[in-house]
């Protein structure tokens, strides 16, 4: 079962935004069997609307199209939907309902142009917007099904799983697909090839092996596609397990998680706490840490210490340190994870202080200079790395990198 | 000018990764007065990459293809491109010895596999990749120019960058495109349609005004397509101009920022200064705000309080407040907020504590429950909110509600 994504609006087309929808309904589709053909992003324009669809429904036999419903001008994807069927457009009742109770909830007069939300194509079923004033909808015609969402994020989702979903599930004879992924951490992409090339060749033509490399860490991805659920999940265990156990030095989770969270589920299974001390990333990896569920059990806090005082009152770093050496030093950097240590009194601390960018930079120093200590109160793994001049590109890699060592740290602790 | 992306790679297809260079490769593009056509996802697949090229060439006069030049077998972009022009690969002498240094840096045996990737099709010129091993290409081909290059984000943004940005403005003659957006706090999109009805109906239909809503945010974006940059820049700002007064009341930037940028440039033209308090949030504001050069100017740092400890030890929350409210709470809130602003000593503070989710919540303070608190040391705001159950929505709508909040009261002091 194929199945397209078409997202419309201009801003996502001057690059104003990141089309983050797509990524996760691709996600949510491939769960359920859906497999995704293609994602185009086109503009607010009514006959490129038109040859998206057309080109689509070539391809796909669910098109899901997301943006354009808004009550303003620019919003075109509605009528130009009713165009493409060569209907009109008529009042939805329970659309109407849900707008309605919306503004008096705010307890904000109704607009004609919210009003004018609750009308639809009249070949459509109406989906209910828990979220929002714009109905989605859904059409059956000519043996394909198209579905119309809003581009907010909050409002497709909350759609996409309470109703879209369970209707593709029930209106659908679904293939299988199951993906299986390994996150490796710290050896490249084209060694990692070469240890496994004898397995890579002997898979089967239903399966296949990708390599997603990125900031020292290398994903490997097994997709089988096939129909039984119970032998293809057997057959991709089975391939999956000959590489984890080949290369099972650099295996850092058994499945597609991001290294914070390998990290989260190997401490909380120990009962480990972490606590950390960031400068440069400026409470990145905090974010990277907590935006994970029951990452409370694990992440006590930390600080972000921005400022030479905060380094001094909340970590401890001495002043003389940071005169003597720089805030961007070993001697900092030290007395930084040292001082998370002592005073977040956790079993595991990670530091880091550099200089990301653009400016702030010298000769002994330049821009993209970073030093990074990961601790527990018996062992320390300190780093000193030189990234690019590039200020977002340097936090992450700072995050990323600060994470792959603490990952290092706990499993050469654990042996 | 019309242009075309193409990002090839099953990673985006099942939802594994956000496809986050086309948003800034289509950005870097408009800026020069090159308009986005469209921006198409497609899998590792020969024959849909071919007709992907076929479809793009039809629309656009430039083609710009990521993805799948990597060293290993689901790489299949260089060959294909090859196929599409009918031309064959053979080996460039800049992009070998580029592997070769590369190899060389980290003391690893060059593979065959890596020595292929200097590889490209004859009828291009290779650009050089400083950051990796996979070359780029450029093809003039029948009136149109074809651009590949590494999916890899910073390979690919300082390959744009560098050389290929400069290149399309010496290839090309190119029209002029003037954006133009306003950022609003506070008012909601059809309220702002509405107030703004007759200037939208007074733009000519080279001018288009578009509404970009997000979170209490509405951005309004003015878009004006022309050959007179002089000319256009003054009508597209004489409308933008009649805007900005029509809705003064809720502009918080004049420019396209996020709203802790507009924070960010207003303190520092103050002089004022920022600490924060994080519980719920766990970092992320701190975040948005340390990503922008010149934070440090205005941002001292702050605490991730997430363990009741580190509340109590590094803001001074008292221990019977957490025990007689709970830590989500205005109590709770209100000592943590001035005590960023009492022990970090800032001008301001911003506070937030809530229950993101997806456990942890009761009947009385329900997941999505969140106390906000910002202050200076004369004035206060605090405010409950409650959002939904989703963690990571949780997380990113109780920081731009903070910052929101941050803006009124900065702008309100103002008065």
């Amino acid at each position: 079962m194929l199945a397209e994504i078409i997202t419309i609006g201009d801003e996502i087309l001057i690059g104003q935004i990141v089309d983050t929808n797509s990524a996760w309904m691709a996600h949510e589709l491939n769960n359920i069997g859906i497999r995704i053909k293609q994602i185009s992003s086109v503009s607010d324009d009514r006959q490129h609307i038109l040859t998206a669809l057309h080109e689509a429904s070539k391809r796909a036999d669910v098109i899901l199209i997301t943006g354009g419903l808004g009550p303003t001008k620019d919003d075109i994807t509605k009528k130009t939907i009713a165009d493409y069927f060569g209907v009109k457009l008529i009042e939805n009742k329970e659309a109407l309902i849900n707008v309605q109770e919306i503004f008096k909830r705010y307890d904000r007069p109704l607009l004609e142009v919210n009003r004018l939300q609750a009308r639809v194509p009249e070949n459509c079923e109406a989906i209910l917007n828990k979220n929002g004033t714009a109905p989605g909808m859904w059409f059956n015609e000519q043996g394909k099904i198209y579905i119309s969402m809003p581009g907010v994020p909050h409002e497709m989702m909350y759609m996409m799983e309470d109703q879209v979903i369970p209707k593709l599930k029930a209106s659908l004879k679904l293939p299988v697909i199951i993906h299986k992924t390994i996150l490796t951490v710290g050896e490249g992409e084209s060694f990692l090839a070469d240890r496994i090339a004898d397995i890579e060749d002997s898979l089967p033509n239903y399966i296949k092996l990708a390599y997603l490399p990125k900031l020292g860490q290398v994903r490997l991805r097994l997709s089988g596609y096939g129909e039984n659920e119970a032998t293809l999940k057997q057959e991709v265990n089975k391939f999956t397990q000959k590489i984890i156990e080949r290369v099972a030095n650099v295996v850092a989770a058994e499945e597609d998680i991001p290294i914070e969270k390998a990290i989260l589920n190997y401490m909380a299974e120990k009962g480990l706490t972490l606590s950390v001390a960031e400068s440069c990333t400026g409470g990145y990896i905090s974010h990277l840490i907590t935006q994970h569920p029951g990452s409370s059990k694990v992440f006590l806090g930390g600080a972000v210490s921005y400022s030479y005082e905060l380094k001094e009152s909340i970590l401890g770093v001495k002043s003389e340190t940071l005169t003597q050496f720089g805030a961007v030093s070993k001697e900092t950097v030290t007395e930084m994870v040292e001082g998370a240590l002592s005073n977040f009194k956790s079993d595991y601390a990670l530091a880091v202080t550099g200089i990301a960018g653009p400016d702030g930079g010298t000769i002994d120093k330049p821009v993209g200079t970073v030093w990074i200590a990961v601790a527990s109160v018996n062992q320390k793994l300190i780093k000193k790395l030189t990234f690019g001049n590039k200020r977002r590109q340097n936090i992450e890699r700072s995050a990323i990198s600060a994470l792959n060592m603490l990952n290092t740290l706990l499993h050469d602790s654990g042996k």
